[in-house]
């Protein structure tokens, strides 16, 4: 361990010039949705090619059809020691509306907070202060010998705007970029003092339904009564999908789903004071979902089924007595564990067509679908990274779950067949996206150094 | 009786005159929503109103804001019988597409088709040649003798775009069109053979409901599953409004329901064949209604709940992983008999309540409410017309119900206390409101001595 020491004894030392980096590459204007700073785009990631060429990465910045990858790579010293693939994005939403920002979102600057000390800048937390962290561990490592891990580091500069060109990059260079793990750090802090893994990721099906009862828009006065209504029969299909207990009702739903390890569920009842603050945010304050499962467990490890939108007859204003022919929704299905997605659909489907009257047709349309990811709790990767930020932080961190989907998780997963270990150091209050983006310069600091022990653990 | 039979040989003779007489109206382009026709409503009002005069009438035309009524009136030479205000409007729809006209719409001509002689012109059935069956009863009794009955007549010519200046005609006129029974000719016979008294309307209740959730459309990734979908609450409350059997399940929803005199549900059975028909029009065949009921119970004499719009959260193409902050949507009662539509809509409010989660805010909109009408079926009114049109059709008249609201004959009952007697001689495929709209020759000239048989009835 004394090398790891030396490692973070580097990385305290590296503070000041690390945050002269991270402002060099702050002050580059990379917004990706925006054609105008193309050139800015390709210059970050130039500044990227650089800096790791740097340390002695051998990196090069790599055209696609929109704005250009970074691919880095460093070999440790001992073959026989783990490959790990780390992600991040230089790119940036637009900073508008810039009248609320207090100062030019492109220039970088410390500021004093009661909680400590903050870096304010557009990107900051999203993700290029993220993504410096792990530069900067693998900078001190260099600087103090070899790497604990072989390391690929794959930056791209579209993820602003849906990452359009990553899934033909990653067909394209599999076996460039295959390693053992993938490192990802764009994710959240359970708090300020308490570090967090992402382990979970809640997979997604997405229906639309169409239903058709006459093969016109009738007049309720004429025809109320006697003719199917088809907002009705949808009506009734929405309320069916859910019994009283708030379970999702379709045969066969809760296949694949699996309880929480006790420690995990252990872990979420205490943090549960949580549940009003994360529903007051948004002016809740009743759970709605499954009897018995705390907010946590709702929102990232249990399956779910909500209707996205719907629609039919007259929506204008005023009235209109109109029996209409027909009527839609979209459903999404949030999916967790081992849920087949294929045979939710096909059950959500027969679910529909049971409930159809004799005289309605129905329409399905698919909108995609994707399982779940699941970093194994049992993984022995979990297990190491978990232990290096409790040396850290001096905290367990929390095995959080992500309700949404990441799609690089995915694409990992499926094109290059590997676990993602998402660890990030970005706080909920840090304005991602929003004017006045900050990043705590305690995430940016200890943020390298739980990379600094995380790389160390992953190779011991 | 022998009166009687003068009166009828007095509209086989003038029969030819009366065609006549009905054409140059007919070729009166009395479009009431163009403004660019506002003379020709001015002239087809005069013209009606000198016919009135040439029969002997007491008439004149009557300025609104819009176009001019006439009202006309003349005495029986008795003073002791009933006195009905006759209803009907000289205004009609406008005749677009002009090019599926076979002929000029306001050329009228005589058509041959298998059924019978046709008159063919816009406005024949709706409701020129309706309005002159009753004028020509009047001009045989007047060229024979006397009138049975104390007559006024009143005319609009705003019908087709909702009659906005009848309500402050009868309220300023009301002694004058006063009377003891209102008679209606704008409504059709059950077919061809048989001919038809309508004699009860549905009544309304509109009502929209907003439900609110969250204070923000949602993620659905991020809050799915723990908070509330505002589009499930209004689908269980739309679901919750009918139980297994089709009835509508408000508490105290049936209260004034009265079931249909055994004779009359005997006819309705027996005129059970139309279901098939008239659901098969629209690409239906099975009744959606209570279980137990004829579709014409459904549609005529029992109550309803429809919902006439929905609309919340995404509804454009693909999907969108939003968890709607609101949904809407806009509920339609029909009623019957003497269901009260303040209960009714109190009933419902409550209901939608008591559905609400402790999360959720709810919005009520009314957009109007209107009591049912029934002509009782025990009056002496109904039981004499029915047996007039016996003698002159050989079949008992369908006593038919309306679904939806005619609203002159709800501004009859309230504002002048008339219960209203709506008997018409069109037929389902008369083309009312489209291009070759016509009227059978029998029902002009069998309506005529219909009207004379009723008239003479209502005074014996």
């Amino acid at each position: 361990m004394a090398a790891l020491e030396n490692v973070l004894a580097k990385i305290d030392d590296n503070l000041d010039s690390a945050l002269g980096r991270l402002f060099e590459l702050l002050a580059i204007e990379s917004i990706s949705t925006d054609p105008a700073y193309a050139g800015d785009c390709a210059a970050a990631a130039q500044w990227l090619v650089d800096d790791l060429k740097g340390i002695g990465f051998e990196a090069s910045l790599r055209p696609t059809p929109g704005h250009p990858m970074i691919v880095a790579q460093a070999k440790a010293k001992r073959p026989d020691v783990p490959h790990v693939l780390f992600y991040g994005h230089y790119d940036v939403q637009p900073p508008d509306p810039l009248e609320l920002w207090q100062t030019p979102p492109f220039e970088p600057r410390i500021a004093d907070a009661e909680t400590g000390k903050q870096i304010v800048a557009r990107g900051v937390a999203d993700d290029k202060g993220q993504l410096m962290t792990f530069v900067e561990a693998c900078r001190a490592f260099k600087e103090t010998g070899e790497l604990p891990c072989h390391v690929t580091i794959l930056v791209e500069g579209e993820e602003e705007t849906g990452s359009p060109s990553l899934p033909g990059f990653l067909a394209a260079n599999k076996k460039e970029l295959e390693a053992d793990l993938a490192l990802v750090c764009d994710t959240g802090m359970w708090n300020r003092e308490t570090p967090a893994i992402t382990t979970m990721l809640r997979g997604l099906v997405l229906e639309e339904v169409v239903i058709q009862g006459a093969d016109r828009d009738l007049h309720s006065g004429i025809f109320g009564g006697a003719a199917v209504n088809p907002i009705h029969v949808l009506a009734r299909i929405i309320a069916d999908l859910h019994d009283a207990q708030g379970k999702v009702a379709l045969p066969g739903f809760y296949d694949g789903v699996f309880e929480l390890p006790e420690e995990v569920g252990a872990q979420w009842r205490e943090l549960h004071a949580h549940e009003s603050d994360f529903l007051a945010s948004v002016g809740l304050s009743v759970p709605a979902g499954e009897e018995g499962r705390s907010v946590l467990e709702m929102v990232w490890s249990r399956p779910t089924c909500d209707v996205n939108g719907i629609i039919g007859g007259y929506t204008g204003k005023g009235s209109k007595t109109v029996l209409p022919a027909k009527a839609s929704a979209k459903f999404s299905f949030r999916l967790v564990g081992a849920q087949d997605p294929e045979k939710i659909a096909e059950s959500f489907r027969a679910f529909v067509r049971k409930r159809l009257p004799a005289d309605c047709r129905v329409e399905f349309i698919s909108h995609g679908a994707s399982r779940a990811l699941q970093l194994p709790f049992s993984s022995e990767a979990l297990s190491r990274a978990s232990r290096a930020l409790l040396a850290e932080w001096g905290k367990e961190p929390v095995f959080a779950g992500c309700g949404g989907s990441i799609p690089i998780i995915g694409a990992f997963k499926q094109d290059l067949g590997m676990d993602s270990l998402m660890i990030g150091f970005s706080l909920e209050d840090d304005r991602v996206h929003s004017p006045n983006e900050k990043y705590e310069l305690s995430s940016f600091h200890k943020g390298a150094r739980s990379w600094a022990r995380v790389l160390n653990a992953l190779a011991v």
